[in-house]
């Protein structure tokens, strides 16, 4: 492992980019979709899946992990690469998107945060400063600044208050980065709920302290998707081109095609794997529903032409089965036919900005998302 | 898939037998521990894992398929193989000793025996005949006759009236077998609790009635470890050497050790599986509970000399962190370290027949279980 963080725009199409971050541990190819490995697993898979599906990067949750096992603990084992044996990059995030929707009691003050942790009761803190060091710990390749996330909708003064205070913790972070090892890259994190003049202030701001690449978050949380479309399409305009830019918690396959083709790099979102563990499938042709009946008696395979075995090998019948019995095969399978599918996803997405024909790609693959039966 | 059914000896040692049942799917090489895959699934397991750990065979269970999906459905969507995904040989059992343990209302009589479904309180009727009709319907490689199955200790007459009705059963299922395709084979079940007279009187009418392996059922329910063994050790006296004894729910490791060396060829158990799913590791060095806290920041994984990527990739205190956390990954890999430290056994077993040194395997197996603190 030597080297810088870099990311290189290969190719365009319209706003959006076919990109590469080199990273010490690997390259990822962008757009990228990162599965969500909250407490060092990707729910219900085996981590050689998750690489032979496509993926170049997963994420962790900070604080998940800074609840169990511990960075420190994470930090003394070999860090989080080895502590879950994926040698690839990681993103972590910083926590304050689970202490706002999972802590108790939770305090923001201009210091940091204050919560309880969900799981025992037991009293944290969480500053600019003891994020960075958490993913310092655990060895993140990609780490995100602290930020107050808020639920939408919110009054403007308190989103203005929040995007202020979490670029006074930009700061923090990016100082408080300032050891980290060479190759590894932090992210700054545009706040400013759907008002474009929170936004564009906030972007600003991030780009003049200057960061590795930069985040929109703050969205997905409940908001129409156009609302949430106009926002990235306004902050997009005011962020480096140079860097790449993520749409944190995002999304629906159809969220991440809008988003791409509005200049977005890299995604994340908890619904791949969420679904697989609750019967629905994500395919070529639309969402399936293994619980519904009219499954049982189906010897089709979710799609004949996916590359993932857990997509092609076995029947509807026998997904019906396992998910009606309970079975954890079920949730190991169809998690693993999702994944595999937002892959897929991504490198049709990647490949259509090559030939510049993304709007089509997008045309037909929403066509196609019509066939399956809802 | 052509061929007949046949058991070949290879070898012995003792009592002990190294054997090869050729059945159309494929050989079983024996002794042989079945991965018991109840409802078309070996749980929390991908088929692929359980071969490539060396399992020849897996078993299903009738009840369970019975109620769900059904055996008619199963048998419209190809058979069972096909079904689950596993185009080796199946042994299923014929659903009596699970009307026993889970079904409600159970009435048994000469017929057969009528249950509540302990899933919705549909009734069902299983008789000798439909337990065959069902299991040929299934598809399995290997059939047992339905039988009576009580709960130990029993009084005696009540043990030898269902030791009666078995053989009954026994010679209702051998004609009602009568009609299965070539190559598929039937085995009878040898009751009579711990009682030699009765073992002996069941064991020698089934031997007269003429099955193709015969199986030891309604031992390991609880009866102490020396009444089992000395009453496996009588009644394999009375089976034909030529046929294949199945000690069926067998069992723990030295349980195993000890049947074999008593002249059992098959067994199966829910055991490895089962603890897999509750933080219990199998190794050669003894078993390990992942959920002590002693196993937290332990760097080793649970046996670095064994071939299961599970059982040498990991970390206890990986482990330890998957079990505390109660991510599905936790029950993967314990349970695939867990059938392949069966199979990884079972594999010594039948090198130490071959080698005529089972005597020898058995005690350095048993002082390597000693070595992981208890």
């Amino acid at each position: 492992m030597s080297g810088e963080f870099s990311f290189a725009l290969l190719a365009t199409d319209g706003a959006a980019r076919r990109g590469e971050i080199a990273t010490p541990r690997g390259k990822i190819r962008t757009p990228a979709f990162m599965p969500v490995g909250t407490a060092a697993t990707v729910k219900a898979m085996f981590l050689d899946s998750v690489r032979a599906s496509g993926a170049d990067i997963v994420l962790a949750n900070t604080y998940h992990l800074m609840l169990r096992p511990g960075a420190e603990r994470i930090a003394a084992l070999g860090g989080l690469h080895k502590f879950m044996g994926w040698p690839h990059p990681i993103l972590t995030d910083s926590g304050g998107y689970q202490v706002m929707s999972l802590a108790a009691l939770r305090k923001v003050g201009e210091e940091g945060v204050t919560f309880r942790s969900h799981l025992d009761g037991e009293m944290f803190a969480l500053s600019p400063e003891r994020a960075i060091e958490i993913q310092n710990l655990l060895g993140a390749d990609i780490s995100m600044q602290l930020d107050e996330c808020l639920k939408l909708p919110a009054p403007e003064t308190e989103v203005e208050r929040a995007m202020r205070l979490s670029l006074r913790w930009a700061e923090r972070s990016k100082r408080a980065f300032e050891g980290a090892p060479a190759g590894r890259a932090l992210f700054g994190i545009v706040q400013g709920g759907v008002t474009p003049r929170l936004r564009a202030e906030s972007a600003r701001a991030l780009a003049a302290i200057g960061f590795h690449g930069y985040a929109i978050g703050g969205l997905a949380v409940g908001e129409p998707q156009d609302a949430m479309l106009s926002t990235v399409e306004e902050t997009v305009l005011e962020l480096p081109a140079a860097a790449p830019r993520y749409l944190m918690g995002v999304g629906e396959p159809d969220d991440i095609l809008a988003a791409a083709a509005r200049g977005v790099d890299m995604f994340d979102c908890v619904l791949p794997t969420r679904a697989g563990r609750h019967a629905l499938a994500y395919t070529r042709n639309g969402k399936i529903n293994l619980r519904n009946a009219r499954h049982a008696e189906d010897p089709r395979p979710l799609d004949e032409t996916s590359a993932c075995p857990a997509a092609r090998d076995h029947s509807r019948a026998y997904l019906h089965h396992l998910v009606k019995a309970n079975e954890m095969l079920g949730a190991m399978l169809l998690t693993w036919a999702n994944v595999a599918y937002y892959q897929e996803l991504m490198h049709g997405i990647r490949e259509a900005i090559v030939a510049r024909r993304l709007a089509d790609f997008a045309a037909e693959t929403r066509a196609n998302w019509t066939k399956e039966p809802r």
